[in-house]
């Protein structure tokens, strides 16, 4: 099978397959298996759709499985050291497989656990949900988060394949799908143009359809191809963006971080309980959008537009009205894009024309999100 | 000041600096922090002889200090996460800098802290152990311990940096002075010629000195030298196995793992409280010179040379006849060095001549163990 995509960095080339029943295509996931030891982790709500599927595409080889709790929250110390228990209970050796099977916090939690068990073990992300799919599997940052703060623990770490099984989205729950949706505005607010052109009728598409309300959906040919697309497309721009600064040193990957600075404070401020990350991101890009207004470089209008994508994807933008906001900007303080004294934001000079602005200033963060909270 | 050496690398370049009272150089240390921020990681032995020093050298930055505890059963996931606690509990930034101030073990957990705090910040060895500035602090390996086996968890990292002060072996216990010889003794064997000839000379000295059983020592200017020379050569021996082969994929890195799957048995088997690393390694030597002798490669007087060297340097050589030979075996499978089935040795075929022989038969190894435990 060939490739949707290869991501080529200096140091490592790997290849992304979309497309459906991929799960299930024992040649294809064998063919990333070096020794004949696998370690599948996944979580307890994927575990009932796929897990069968992959343990049945390794059937001839050693194939062990941990099943961590499905949350933001359980991304955390324990689920990882519980990741190396298996894979030394079950005796596997430095050329084992892991392959993360779920969203972005499998896929970070797995993919860090590969980076350092005994320093570093051959890693395939097999990303499930829209989000992962469209971002979080691809790029080679994994993590996991400490009580003080997200991803604060992490290494920069490629996989040797991903590959985006699409039919896995038709199970997705709905707020999952939508969580999605938000990187992929993201990348629309990134790139600007014809994907940002695009993503209206996409959005309307998936609305008519009911994707965004229902817990499960069955995907038409042309959903498919709509899908594959989306989806491809977000992974170049990332890729793009990842080549040029891999290990995220104030080069353009920062870019990729619009929305997120106040996303992750949003996060922090309420345990990871309250949002996934998606729809943290979804305020988060709203608030990059009113601080774009207030310095200047985007109009009402543009404003507006980023306001109706959010919400035909069914995404709340504001910020519920119990938030503290003295908490949030005390969070940002301490978000590891900060560099000293200094505190960077990602603004949009116009779509498709992202910057990384290093001199916003604490009043200017509060005139956004109090025009962000709801009243 | 002019490094010693300049270790090369494809991905990163980084001086090796040997000398006296270079921990009091602030010049010197101050060139490696990029931004204002440092956080020096050492242990209680070391503090009290060599931290107010480094503190000095770094007093007009903001420089926040963690102490573990002492020795090889504390490089674990408590300290480790003790480490980013303390990186986050005084706010320390992507852009601050860690420094190891101590042996292999604070370079090995600080270094890992290091690679993974917010997906890296910048790291700084200041090795103060014979072993450390010989072997332990150049290359890049960053590890912890789990309960099941050494080093389970880690990753590659190189430093910015590696400042290594010869007077800080002058207060060095004799039994770490003792176990960073047999590191030396390794890279004797390793290159063989004039440096493997010039060990006998040095360890006498050594001895005439008194250097071996006294906790504290002065160093001539006849014995800087030969101290410098004896260390810049290990590392640039290193530098270049390491150069080949940075992840230890199965290259001339795996050279350097001479006696090393031995030692690493011994101190796996006794909860690592028995031995200091570099004794278990004066052991493992022994036991690898054995294993070459056994497939023929090294002759009896070649044999009886490792053992002199050893016991110049006034390290064990034999298996303590309390030690189970059964469960050195069964660690030695787990070892981190075991591809699937096979099982890796390195050997001798002569002094300066080793390879990675893969086809070791378990009745070898029982043969190896038999002859060198003390009967």
């Amino acid at each position: 099978m060939k490739p949707s995509l290869t991501v080529n960095l200096p140091s490592a080339h790997y290849p992304i397959y979309v497309g459906t029943s991929l799960l299930t295509q024992s040649s294809l996931l064998k063919q990333y298996v070096v020794a004949k030891q696998a370690l599948i982790v996944t979580n307890e709500t994927v575990a009932p759709h796929y897990l069968s599927k992959v343990q049945q595409s390794l059937s001839d080889i050693q194939c062990d499985v941990v099943i961590l709790p499905d949350g933001e929250i359980y991304k955390d110390q324990t689920r990882l050291f519980s990741i190396y228990d298996a894979l030394l209970r079950y005796d596997h050796h430095r050329d084992t497989t892991v392959f993360a099977l779920g969203g972005g916090v499998v896929g970070d939690m797995a993919g860090f656990a590969a980076a350092t068990y005994q320093r570093g073990v051959r890693l395939v992300q097999l990303p499930t949900t829209l989000l992962a799919q469209v971002d979080s599997s691809v790029g080679g940052k994994t993590a996991i988060n400490l009580p003080q703060g997200k991803n604060m623990v992490g290494c920069f770490y490629q996989p040797a394949a991903v590959i985006m099984d699409l039919s896995a989205l038709q199970t997705l729950p709905a707020r999952e799908f939508r969580a999605g949706l938000a990187e992929v505005i993201k990348y629309g607010l990134l790139v600007g143009g014809d994907f940002l052109a695009y993503l209206p009728s996409l959005l309307s598409h998936f609305q008519s359809e009911n994707f965004l309300s229902t817990e499960t959906r069955i995907f038409s040919e042309e959903v498919l191809l709509a899908l594959s697309h989306t989806i491809v497309r977000c992974c170049q721009i990332k890729a793009d963006m990842v080549r040029e600064d891999i290990h995220d040193k104030g080069g353009r990957r920062a870019l990729l971080n619009l929305g997120h600075t106040f996303a992750h404070a949003l996060e922090t401020a309420t345990g990871y309980q309250r949002w996934l990350h998606g729809e943290a991101v979804a305020i988060g890009l709203f608030c990059a959008s009113m601080l774009s207004y207030k310095l200047g470089y985007l109009k009402t209008a543009d404003v507006d537009l980023v306001k109706a994508l959010l919400q035909q994807a069914k995404l709340n933008y504001l910020i519920p009205s119990d938030i503290d906001l003295d908490v949030l900007q005390a969070l940002m303080w301490r978000d590891k894009k900060v560099q000293a004294e200094t505190l960077p934001f990602v603004v949009m000079q116009q779509f498709g024309l992202c910057k990384l602005e290093h001199q916003i200033t604490a009043d200017q963060i509060k005139w956004v999100l109090s025009n962000t909270v709801i009243k």
